[in-house]
């Protein structure tokens, strides 16, 4: 059971969302797909002259913004993806964590800082009657990062962390690997050499990696976030360039016990 | 088998919505729901500046216009629905036409109106297999006037015509009513009496009503439709308010064979 996550990197570009559809199409075997929202939801704030912050590179989301969101990312996107996969023979399904309670999520605190309708998952709370349910069907799950509180909100939630909590959620019932499609090929041993990608990463390799100083930044919350689900259940975890999902190791690289 | 559609002006007022849902969680059986759109779409139009105008009562839908239905539709109104179903002991799951091929549309000749992105269903080409899977499971399927061509492009469809196509699609697997829900009690007698419901209508009393010009205008090609789709195997079609769900009968006007 594949779990993948693009971000708005690939939304928003037409000829890379359509090539990276046809190979996730190809791909064999249960799946899902993860998407995130891209700029198309901040340019709908400013068109609307909904003010739209960022905290830490974490969108700042009131009422107004998340019904923005909530359009954008569950509506537009979600049905466009579903259109697309549909015709290149992928029995394409989308879904919010809302629909079958799939993702449940509670409210960040409000301090340090007040992100507002952002919630984070609870994995207790994972919906996997209902992804098996739709899995063991035959469907493709293609979930937009809107979540679902206890009391029946809508909360904005982080689609790495959507695409996290559900891999955990499915290890329990699949072999489930995550793979994470972002702007570079993958960890790199010389960030300035796209040619160095370091093909796989353990926990002891990765101790010696930061120690070194080759991890660090932006990657190292990443990472570590990635071993995380590994120790809780889940297989491995990819990251990679969404132009080599057919490479052997999706050419990227992956992380594992 | 119900399938029930409920318009813009219960979409459209929040303390409606909330009772006809709590009322609709608490149907007994198997139901789908299907919604319009209400005025959320035309007023992000306005807001937007996108050029929306309507023949005959249907919206003109250009490249724009299909973004913003989608996003109202599918993304803002559907998950708001499901959000507030699932906290009502309610296993919604919401759709669009275009998720696993549910409802898939032709787009309506350009001859003699224009009408842009808008596709009627082809029955030959209804989702049962979708359906039958979600419903069997367990699901509630909760569905959003947008459909899907043959060529995975995204349609505006009128949600009457998405209602009927739905219990039409159905009535080959379950023994479908079909339920509409919109201003009035039902047909009535006398236009100016709410209490003058007609409780049942059938092809003979139809021919009757028609000829003493109790049913004309608006309410002819509705009950016509109607006819149609139990002629093709709907059990009946009711025409009803919101507010009589729980009633026998649900308060309005059957039609049946």
């Amino acid at each position: 059971m594949k779990v993948i996550k693009i971000g708005g990197n690939i939304v928003d570009n037409p000829e890379k969302l359509d090539r990276f559809l046809a190979d996730f199409a190809s791909l064999e075997g249960e799946k899902a797909l993860v998407h995130g929202g891209g700029k198309i939801a901040t340019q709908l704030c400013n068109r609307l002259n909904v003010n739209t912050s960022m905290v830490d590179g974490r969108r700042v989301t009131d009422a107004e913004t998340l019904k923005v969101v909530t359009m954008v990312y569950a509506g537009l996107i979600n049905k466009t993806i579903v259109g697309k996969l549909q015709t290149l023979g992928c029995n394409a399904l989308g879904l919010s964590g809302a629909d079958g309670r799939l993702i449940v999520s509670r409210r960040r605190p409000a301090a340090p800082v007040d992100y507002g309708f952002v919630g984070d998952p609870i994995p207790e709370k994972f919906g996997l009657t209902t992804a098996k349910s739709l899995i063991d069907s035959g469907f493709t799950p293609i979930i937009a990062p809107i979540t679902l509180s206890e009391s029946g909100d809508l909360f904005n939630t982080n689609a790495d962390t959507v695409a996290q909590a559900l891999a955990l959620g499915l290890s329990a019932a699949y072999d489930a690997e995550l793979v994470y499609c972002f702007e570079k090929q993958g960890v790199l041993m010389d960030v300035n050499d796209d040619s160095s990608v370091i093909p796989e990463i353990t926990p002891t390799s990765f101790e010696a990696l930061k120690s070194q100083g080759v991890v660090a930044d932006g990657m190292l919350p990443k990472l570590e976030n990635a071993f995380k689900a590994i120790a809780g259940g889940v297989r491995s975890v990819t990251i990679c360039s969404a132009e080599n999902l057919l490479k052997p190791g999706y050419g990227g690289t992956t992380l594992r016990k």
